[in-house]
């Protein structure tokens, strides 16, 4: 196990990433920026991934697979997007290596070099649109509702595990449409299917908006996120869903003829959420002694601890134990049954602990005497003492109330740091000294965001949705306002 | 649906290229030698990786994921690997992109070079082995049992969809052992696994065993190998597991303490499936009129046709159809009902027959009089008509009859296509003729392989592992031999 890791007070930024070790979720690689994700970080991931797909798949959408790969000039072809993602990138010139004369290695071969050179993909939308222009002849080959779960490149030169890596994995979804306004209801629609994800899955309260003009995806005409917050009072953007109107159809020439024969530009969206959950995830809910992981996406959502000495004990908590393992097995909750004799129970219990276990039982001799057992919740650190008999109805219901509890905490904490605030002397001291959400009146001009941004370090996080029309006054230029927009610091 | 496929007798090729495509399975992208995957392609994969994934789960692995970029240097670790692997391979040399000065467009920034090249994955034992080293301390950190599932990338010239690509899907396992003969025994455990997954979920009956030396994975001291065998009489390699022996451990210096506390190099073995399966699973069953899948892996196991003349007519059908839809999906079967107006029945029928959907069922207003239903085989192309009552269980039945049905086709013509030769003239002119695995005794030296490959085209599949010892003399050279190998020319 080795030294603890620093506490979230302490230094909140070495806690994550000493954490995100610690409990091997996943760690940097040799290759600069990339990161390794370890099979208990993965296995999260899975979960994830697992049910994303799912409500991809229920709201109508395929999965299919587009080449790693973007010619360059493709980048080119829409103004926003080159200026975007054209920069920091990941570019393949060559495709052969020879040996060294020298004997010292292999050296790239001069001679195989590309004529055009390719991008690693930072995001699919060019290769994607410039195959769409095949796929879509008329009216009735839309809506074409379709998702990749791949892998992207973006060159970032200050990364993170997990928050902000060079390769990343993601999902991007890539709808066409025949009309504006079934584009912008998918746009909405898929916002929504992040945010209850996040929400019920992830127990992370989120704020629906749309990003200002400045903060737009490259090449949308508007961009929806799900913002959530993190213990330490910074704002984390955990998904974004973009309503890409027509520029994707008229940079890559795809029309499709409608109901009345007439030819016309395909509207567009695309949305994802990418390992940077995992990130969100750690940060919303976890504490000095390790993750705290919501039963919906644990791995593992109850260990079993036997309390033992010598083999003849453990014989007799096994045939206690193995029963009402496979009666949660059969409940569908993931049980893992910590047998070793190579570990003492302090030791697994600190183990578990740090992994995130939702649920740990203990049961020694002493409780197969008496027909209980020891039940220990991570998000609250409370113990109780149940009896075995109906031990399985009692898990299902602790594992769901620790769901509901690690939301709840995590709204609570959010409502505790979102503060309204009417001057640009209250903004700063509320930025300073308590952080989080603030709700603030903005004049819409990109210049004041970006003077806000300087000076502060704040960003507008969203518009939010469901915003109240109020009238008020900018509090930095004093021009009117009529909404109020979130303002944090963000990773 | 455009013009038909054309058939396999007039030329086999054209007929895989055009089904592939016309089945809306996959299709060359822009970038060359690159593929996309449509929805219906990666739904059939989908369903392949689900069930290995759990394979692959049940005997003791995990998943994690390690990245896409492998320094230059760490391919020149391994000898043989390097020989193998650094020669066709894309190379990123740059990480920015730039604004062209003369506003063309955007172009490498030669600022912006790499010290250190980095290849795209052509497969990942270097990346793997160099994390295992700060993985593994002791003992107790043995066995390692890892898979990846990723995207990987060889520089093919000449490319066919799924059979060969530059960059493919795949799941590539690396597994860390404390002793050799469990080393050896995950190899063998997982071309055991592999040659499950063939036969009973993709119907397609394998010859396992050992790869000659010259066919072995570079950097592996054995590789075995399932070989299935296509309708053109061709072979094809369908999966591969490696003793690895301790060549990347020593590669990249993993060592280990041992139970007395001394130090060793950790033994490795390394599997892999991927996208290519799709290719087999196309040419080992589907027929002129489309593709044929086995029922355990296609995406849509029963479709419904209703047959009927407007509104009125298909209200009454659906009437009776939406239940036996709902009661085919609780009992687990993959059911589309197709009440489509917009084309006929038999355009349907000919569609479906395309894709391959296992089982056809036809109901029109005279069936509900009847109480009837049509059902179709799409593999023996067979119709009969049966009662509505009980349809649940007789298509389950139907379902388990075509599973079985398409594997012992297969069996029998790869049966109708093994030889024992005992010259080399025979030899010839069964390859010639006939096509086929080839059963002929070899002396054993690399160098008759060779001379017969570039003769005939021809080369060892495999030694199967279970050969029987048979006294004879190498069909090339004459000299003495114990045992017949399998010789095929291959994809």
């Amino acid at each position: 196990m080795g030294k603890a890791i620093p506490s979230r007070s302490e230094d909140y930024s070495e806690w994550y990433n000493e954490l995100v070790k610690k409990a091997d979720l996943a760690e940097h690689s040799a290759v600069r920026g990339c990161m390794v994700i370890k099979p208990y970080g993965y296995a999260i991931w899975e979960k994830m991934q697992a049910q994303l797909d799912k409500m991809f798949k229920d709201t109508g959408h395929s999965n299919a697979y587009f080449p790693l790969f973007v010619p360059k000039s493709y980048l080119s072809k829409e103004a926003d997007h080159v200026e975007g993602f054209a920069k920091e990138c990941a570019v393949v010139t060559h495709y052969r290596l020879k040996n060294a004369e020298d004997g010292s290695g292999v050296v790239v071969d001069p001679e195989a070099k590309l004529e055009e050179e390719l991008i690693v993909r930072p995001t699919s939308e060019t290769v994607i649109w410039n195959t769409y222009r095949n796929w879509i002849q008329s009216y009735r080959d839309l809506p074409l509702l379709i998702n990749q779960w791949a892998n992207v490149v973006r060159w970032e030169m200050r990364t993170r595990l997990f928050l902000r890596t060079a390769e990343f994995l993601w999902q991007e979804g890539h709808t066409a449409h025949a009309t504006k306004n079934e584009a912008v209801e998918e746009t909405v629609k898929m916002v929504n299917v992040y945010a209850e994800f996040a929400e019920k899955f992830m127990a992370m309260p989120v704020v629906i908006g749309v990003k200002t003009e400045s903060e737009r995806f490259p090449g949308a005409l508007d961009t929806y996120s799900i913002e959530a917050l993190m213990q330490d009072g910074k704002a984390l953007q955990a998904g974004t869903s973009h309503f890409l109107g027509q520029n994707f159809a008229k940079a890559f020439d795809v029309k499709f003829a409608n109901k009345e024969g007439k030819l016309d530009l395909v509207w567009g969206t695309s949305w994802g959420v990418s390992t940077r959950l995992m990130g969100a995830l750690i940060m919303a809910h976890s504490d000095d002694e390790g993750l705290v992981l919501p039963p919906n996406l644990a791995p593992i959502q109850v260990v079993i601890v036997p309390i033992f000495k010598g083999d003849e004990q453990l014989n007799v908590l096994n045939e206690t134990v193995n029963p009402i393992v496979k009666a949660l097995q059969d409940k569908g909750i993931s049980v893992k049954y910590d047998n070793r004799d190579t570990h003492k129970p302090g030791w697994k219990f600190a183990e578990y602990e740090l992994k995130g276990v939702p649920l740990r039982i203990a049961i020694g001799p002493r409780d197969l005497e008496n027909g209980t057992i020891e039940l220990a919740r991570r998000d609250t650190k409370t113990k109780e003492v149940v009896s075995i008999d109906g031990i399985v109805d009692i898990v299902g219901n602790r594992l769901k109330d620790i769901q509901d509890n690690i939301y709840q905490k995590a709204y609570d904490f959010r409502t505790s740091l979102t503060t309204k605030v009417d001057s640009y002397d209250e903004f700063k001291r509320v930025l300073d000294e308590k952080g989080g959400f603030i709700l603030a009146h903005w004049d819409g001009t990109p210049e004041t965001e970006e003077k806000i941004k300087n000076e502060t370090k704040a960003t507008i996080r969203c518009i939010p949705v469901d915003s109240q029309e109020e009238e008020g006054k900018c509090v930095y230029s004093g021009k009117p306002s009529n909404m109020r927009v979130i303002f944090a610091r963000a990773y």
